[in-house]
């Protein structure tokens, strides 16, 4: 018994202490364009229609486009991101 | 010594084995408007001028413009991230 506390105290908790979140900096981005070293989209702005969101949270399947994915990201993880609402007042 | 092996064997190792990146889905968003259900802004594009940056990585000090804050993050975490330019053709 008394080994087993004594190597315990040794080793360490087995399972890590969770960090919190707002500590982590991980990669942003999981899976898009992962062979490209910098993911930068240009747009023409006069080629906009009247409104166009584009994914900040790198979870679209229509990136750059918003396809709504981050709602699901928000509730899986807690997060608050949403798109950029580009606008043209008619 | 087998009680040393045969413990550690029970425990696990002390430290976990680290995920690949790829695989986790974490928050995107540390430290912006963390008040906030879910973080979107709308732009007026008639108000743009030649050249706007817009910030996906979450870092910019100029949220929700691009600071260029975005190749710190990559170069710390392996990302591969970067903003969404609005650009207007003369
Ligand atoms: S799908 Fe990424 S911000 Fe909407
Ligand atoms: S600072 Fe975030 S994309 Fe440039």
């Amino acid at each position: 018994y008394i080994t087993y506390l004594s190597i315990t105290a040794l080793l360490g908790p087995s399972q890590p202490t969770k960090q919190p979140q707002k500590d982590k900096n991980e990669a942003v981005n999981l899976k898009i364009q992962k062979e490209c070293p910098k993911v930068v989209n240009v747009v023409d702005l006069e080629e906009l229609g009247d409104k166009t969101c584009y994914c900040r949270c790198w979870r679209s399947k229509k990136f750059p486009l918003c396809d709504g994915s981050h709602n699901a990201h928000n509730e899986e993880t807690g997060d608050n991101v949403g798109p950029v609402v580009m606008k043209r007042n008619k």
